[in-house]
């Protein structure tokens, strides 16, 4: 694994629950890329390749207007590591289940 | 409540377990406010009030250079919303214990 | 000068037009402060103290919603370095007036 | 133009003149893509297609792990509009040549 990215979409709709439904929407295609993945208040991280990693962080954005806002804003954080990058489970799991 | 932050710190050293070490010195500074705080991959939530969350932010780049780093770029998010902000349970709830 | 920001603020409206009046009294706002400031697509920058600066933070988030929105967004980059940090106008001097 | 983004990349290099080095490299990259740029001073700002700004992207990564740092974070920002983005000149114009 040479990437770990984080990503949090913004979608362009007023309404809290309508911005729920469109970021569960992003959430669920996350999950059914099979990649590791933790869901945090303000973005969802992920770990895999850097180019399939990217083509994901397009297809979140696709999603976000599929689903029904006009534009929306992303926030994507990329760590990027050839010889290995830093794991989730390293990073975070002490402070699981806490 | 009416804001809630995720900050992430890093910290100008070079290897990976002078970050870690330098990173749960913060973390363990989070813990320590009381405030109920999520850790994650990339960084780490909180809410609150919106003028202490931003003391913790201060308090948080000081804790890294008084660590030992010479520098540190600090990202923050911050949500704002006086009658009341989107709570991280009511976001998060039902993504964890997956 | 021992910190600089970047700051963006996304107030919680749905007009273009209006997220342009509020994200216009934010930066009259920074101006109006004094201190060197750069304004950029996604973020303006600022250098100063590291107190100060979390100040206008602060600052730049009650004004939005002053200005009428139910929310805001605010996504903050923090450089500090007590022994001085890099300044606006050694990163990006020669890449003005291209 | 359906999108714009705004790319920060940290090398991880401790020096600030190799850090200069490498972004340099990143900016020329930017520079030679054709595209409309302007380069702040924590981020660099391009418009165009949402899937060629998101090779530019991994291509920024690469570039930095080329020139000679063993990994690279980036902070990326995205906006995604399909009937047409808010330009960087719309949106700043009138702050240029303060």
């Amino acid at each position: 694994m040479n990437a770990s990215i984080a990503i949090q979409v913004l979608p362009k709709v007023m309404e809290q629950e309508e911005t729920r439904r469109i970021v569960d929407e992003v959430i669920a295609y996350l999950a059914s890329t099979g990649l590791h993945y933790v869901v945090g208040p303000f973005e969802t991280t992920l770990e895999g390749d850097l180019e399939e990693l990217l083509d994901i962080v397009k297809q979140c954005c696709r999603i976000c207007v599929e689903a029904g806002a006009p534009s929306v804003m992303s926030y994507v954080k990329i760590s990027y590591k050839p010889d290995g990058v830093w794991t989730i489970d390293d990073k975070t799991g002490k402070y699981q289940n806490r």
